[in-house]
């Protein structure tokens, strides 16, 4: 496996999650004795570039217009933009990579990655579909941070096309980020887990934050209403793209969480004591079995 | 007003809540200079009353079996019980309050203390219907803290046989104790925004990890499960007591939360990127302001 600090890393799309995978690269990777890896990066606004090169994070940045100039120079390449658009940016941009190149993702949903890449791809070229498990409701390259990954999932979903050796390397990279654990999954299962742990929940705290019916309503708060909407500070137009390619999911997910929804409806109607008591339990369980599984996992 | 620092305090139940005003209540109240009250406290099980005597968090501890030898000596007691069991404990101890005695409640229902606390109640005694807005998912004395409320919200539900000097000694004793803000209101409002705020989320929660379908789930969880569910870890027989106690208003509230669902779910299935980048961009707009007032008040 070649040496990560020799290696060459491109970043297109400098926000919270650009920023993030340039700053733990730098911090874990790049400040070890004898390395001689550079990080690269492109975005739309300025802003941003300036800054990360002043911080001394990255090390050449490169307008939008130029990023054609970038791409011959990058080993591995994080391409962090919404998930159509870096389709787009991969058809767009094909003859650019550099030959041999590992190129990577960082899309809520992976089929229509699994879909289209066979058609965008160059066989030189390793596309490694990846979802780094991490965001916030605060966007943008000045919220990234070296540690956001710190304790983190990343899910990694391996095509047949995929080489061993760039896996690898992708693996140890995400480890040296800071990531805790890595998911082997295929582009349908993670579509479908993701569809609930994540979209799910965004749309059910965008759901509860409609049907308040004023915005006094955290005078009543005792903490559990402000956990359920912190998510619904919501990027409207990624998160619209997310749940319509994953929507046939997404819907019945939504179904299931509605049935549930109703059986608590009806005991609790009813005033059935007995019912409510073997369900609270039951969720109880449920919920401490879950939370023990992550923090064994992570030991 | 009477000095806070030289009243006998009363605890029965304690737990979480109870241990919480015991500990706020001997760090910010019983601690000055010239202090001459005292907190007494009585519980089912005795382990927790050791523990606190031995701490110096109370001065006098009582089996349920003894709790008529303290409530004569109480001036302002904390009743810190299931809300039925706050009833009959009232019921049940009427003749040994003493006189002029302000007694409260922790109870997240208040219409049946509206309803019920006239017939139960002597007229020398001034009962104070109070909600501390705060808890946990960790129960027991163990998990009690003296800062537990700080910046926390308090409601009160003034009743109108309630004395206004008893209900300013009340709102310095819960600003004392560490909230930030008290909300005055009626029983009927109080159950319509908890029921929205509290039991609405608490059954939200429980019904999304019910409709989970395996606990593996977190290894595809980056933070919004675990921030939705947090509060499924859930007390069984308290949190049935409560839906039920509430039932009419918190169907309703389900009800609502359903159609806004709802309107998410036809959006997503129509592929309707329009609609959804409207309602989602409407719901971080309202989730701001929710969150502006909050820190506002604080402030």
């Amino acid at each position: 496996m070649k040496s990560l600090k020799s290696l060459n890393y491109g970043i297109v799309g400098l926000g919270i999650m650009g920023g993030s995978f340039a700053k733990a690269i730098r911090l874990n990777i790049l400040s070890q004795n004898g390395s001689t890896g550079k990080i690269l990066a492109c975005n739309r606004s300025t802003a941003c570039l300036s800054q990360a090169r002043a911080e001394g994070i990255v090390d050449e940045t490169f307008e939008s217009s130029r990023v054609r100039e970038m791409l011959p120079e990058c080993d591995v390449l994080f391409v962090c933009l919404y998930p159509h658009a870096t389709l787009d940016f991969l058809r767009d941009n094909r003859d650019f990579f550099k030959p041999g190149a590992i190129v990577t993702d960082i899309s809520g949903v992976k089929g229509i990655f699994e879909e289209k890449l066979p058609e965008i791809l160059r066989p030189d070229v390793d596309f490694i579909i990846g979802h780094p498990m991490a965001g916030g409701e605060k966007e943008g390259y000045a919220n990234s941070r070296a540690e956001f990954f710190v304790n983190h999932n990343y899910i990694l979903c391996a095509q047949p096309f995929n080489k061993e050796d760039d896996l690898e390397l992708m693996r140890a990279l995400i480890r040296d980020m800071g990531f805790t654990r890595i998911t082997e999954t295929t582009c349908d299962i993670h579509d479908y887990k993701i569809g609930f742990t994540s979209q799910l929940c965004h749309v059910i705290a965008s759901a509860l934050v409609q049907s308040a019916e004023s915005p006094d309503i955290t005078a009543f708060g005792g903490g559990s209403f402000e956990d359920l909407t912190r998510i619904a500070m919501i990027n409207a137009p990624l998160w619209s793209e997310l749940f319509i390619s994953n929507k046939e999911k997404l819907v019945a997910h939504i179904e299931n969480f509605e049935r549930a929804m109703d059986e608590f409806k009806r005991a609790i109607r009813d005033g059935d004591d007995d019912a409510l008591r073997r369900i609270l339990s039951d969720t109880r369980e449920k919920r401490l079995a879950m939370g023990a599984i992550r923090t064994i996992v992570k030991n």
